[in-house]
């Protein structure tokens, strides 16, 4: 019988880990390999070794802290998530995941519950695209769907590659193709993340119970129309990229909205409008377009119309268009039988549960395409994240923490 | 008889100034007060000393040069534009006017013709708003309009104020209440400019007579919505500040087009989305709106529609908009007795003319708060304007230059 997890003990790794911030004024921002982001490294790879965890990093930085099992060459169980967070963001996004892994260790390992398996929390390198424009690097190198000439040619905003910061920090660049894992190499793996949305708080529940992960295809939209003089330029001969660029915005959310899928979203949220002066007619807007719905086929079906709708747009308005696609990724089925073990925990711990759709991707999209994968959900505040007004109960993470504990153990022993 | 214009000379101070420039690699930058433009002032200066004309700055930065008349004590003829640009323009803008007035008082010169007035080119202080958000700077202090305490209150983007900026350039901020010119102070004012529309290409026409000259009204909007998780947040629970700011914008452009003005444009320039990650919705969008009409009134009626519209919107997506107002200035009416000068003088040369309603405003909007002033057009190539792509013909700017030295020589004998 295993303890409940300790609610002090994973505030205080929250707010420890939340010292290393670049916006403290305004929420949390910990870009991937910035310095806040390394600082936090050391200081979760210290907390980890601190509770007889073996800590180790691979080839693109994915830190895994392992509680040996009784039979160690058995494929081993995994929790964890990420610790790098969007800009200006909360304090919980990932960071929730790898602190209630670290406490469901813990309280195994001080229950003396045997377990055959080897357990690990992993910290997933960059879950958020924010520095590099491709979301879970650790993760997606090791499904094989990031190889080392992918990491060439992805590119911060100051012009470096993600090969050229692993090496700067000293990586081993040579184990970029033993990132992979195969199928069996790994037993199973549950990630606990807050759930980013307000269904959990508005059912009353506890604890959510994840069955799809939506995934998201992410699109770069190139306008081009005709930098002009904004008060020289009649409203009729106007090749405005902006003004078409917010009719393509507009449309891409109309579609969202009418979409049959079980869940969708579609969201613009970065732009640039050039040359960017109050007196000028913008001739160049880049925008970003995040797409994502669990089901791959009504997604593909929602991009086709936009980008049609959007050819249409700039054929009428006379600008040209570019879209590149940065990635267009498979939602996920979570595994049955994980999904099972974790209703029964609720139900013998009677902890109000709901299943869920997760909007929000996570590094066990990619995580599920090499072991069986299942996620768990504690409610956010508001349904809100990505913000600096993000929140989750302590409480509830430490509920949480215990069904965590629960299903690793059983995981650890099949 | 005046000898007709110099083309080559024309080119070479056109290229000359266009040699100080931030961005070389793509059209002309040459922001008020920064290196570029602080070069070109002195390159200006000293073409001016070489053609004898009595050279001075005033405490905005305004420069005057002079060549004096048989009664230096009448009020003074001016012509004059200005040499900043937007970001990424092109070398003609304001430039033309500049060049073309130094050539006009040097072949006014070089004829030995009699003129009882003091005859001057004035290059006006940042008629672009580029870095203190506010035109016609210079122009705008000289009608009364910018007084030191709003100086104060202006700040580019570092956060510098105008005064700060002109007292670090040893500017004497003590001049400031003398900028501004009294009714008779100024005889009359002719600005040679580029069109910057295609109207006269498009009609076959070598000098455009401008009647009235458009001015803007400009606002900067801030949407404040719900920043949050791209993923995680429904479609329906959304609070999307740049999908507000679209409709906003779109809005706009509607309005305008719609117009029953005889010249009116509208235009969304400049866009900044918070916090600008591609898996946020964005929580805070600032945008900037450019309005102009050549009537006071219909000009009013279209902001008070838009306004309503936007806070439909804002109501309608439940996000939060202020409006500040940055200027609304007040159209001008060209000098009749000018603009029958300037046609007399286009149909003696049997130059093809036509009338226009100038849409881009000019330091001459605010010039004809304190004398009488007119404004002559050369074509622009396309009708591009800011844009690296601008181009007007040598030929037309220097026949424009024989109708301006034309003009000139007239007025400084009235």
């Amino acid at each position: 019988m295993l303890e409940h997890a300790d609610e002090k003990r994973i505030e205080n790794w929250i707010d420890g880990m939340n010292a290393f911030n670049s916006t403290p004024e305004f929420g949390t921002t910990r870009i991937l390999f910035t310095e806040p982001e390394l600082k936090n490294r050391v200081y979760v790879k210290e907390e980890m070794e601190k509770l007889g965890l073996q800590v180790t990093e691979d080839g693109i930085g994915n830190i895994f802290a392992v509680l040996k099992g009784s039979q160690p060459a058995m494929a081993p169980v995994w929790t964890g998530s990420h610790i790098d967070t969007v800009p200006n963001a909360g304090k919980f996004d990932g960071m929730a995941g790898v602190v209630c892994g670290m406490e469901a260790l813990r309280l195994i390992k001080e229950s003396g519950a045997p377990h055959k398996r080897n357990l690990a929390v992993v910290v997933y390198t960059s879950e958020e695209p924010t520095r590099f424009g491709l979301s879970c690097l650790g993760s997606r190198a090791m499904a094989g769907e990031l190889k080392l000439e992918d990491a060439e040619n992805l590119y911060d905003s100051e012009g470096k590659s993600l090969t050229q910061v692993l090496t700067e920090l000293k990586y081993d660049l040579t184990e970029f193709p033993a990132l992979r894992k195969q199928q069996g190499e790994v037993h199973a793996a549950v990630e606990l993340h807050v759930e980013q949305n307000n269904r959990l708080e508005k059912g009353g529940e506890t604890i959510g119970i994840v069955k799809k992960i939506c995934a998201p295809s992410n699109y770069t939209v190139l306008v081009t129309g005709c930098q002009s003089h904004a008060g020289g330029t009649d409203m009729t001969d106007r090749r405005d990229a902006y003004a078409a660029s917010c009719e393509m915005a507009l449309l891409l959310e109309k579609l969202a909205k009418e979409c049959r899928s079980e869940y969708n979203t579609a969201t613009v949220g970065q732009v640039e409008v050039i040359p960017g002066a109050i007196n000028v007619i913008p001739g160049l807007v880049r925008f970003s377009a995040d797409i994502r719905d669990c089901n791959m086929e009504t997604k593909q079906e929602l991009i086709a119309a936009w980008k049609e709708g959007v050819e249409k747009i700039a054929g009428k308005r006379q600008v040209k268009v570019a879209i590149t696609e940065e990635n267009n990724d498979i939602p996920l089925t979570c595994d049955e039988e994980i999904v099972a073990r974790l209703q029964k925990i609720c139900e013998e711990k009677k902890l109000p549960f709901s299943f869920q759709i997760s909007g929000p991707y996570h590094d066990t999209l990619f995580v599920g395409r090499f072991t069986k994968a299942a996620m768990l959900f504690v409610p956010s505040k508001n349904g809100i994240s990505h913000s600096p007004e993000e929140w989750t109960d302590y409480a509830a993470l430490a509920a949480g923490t215990d069904v965590l504990a629960q299903v690793l153990l059983e995981l650890a022993n099949e």
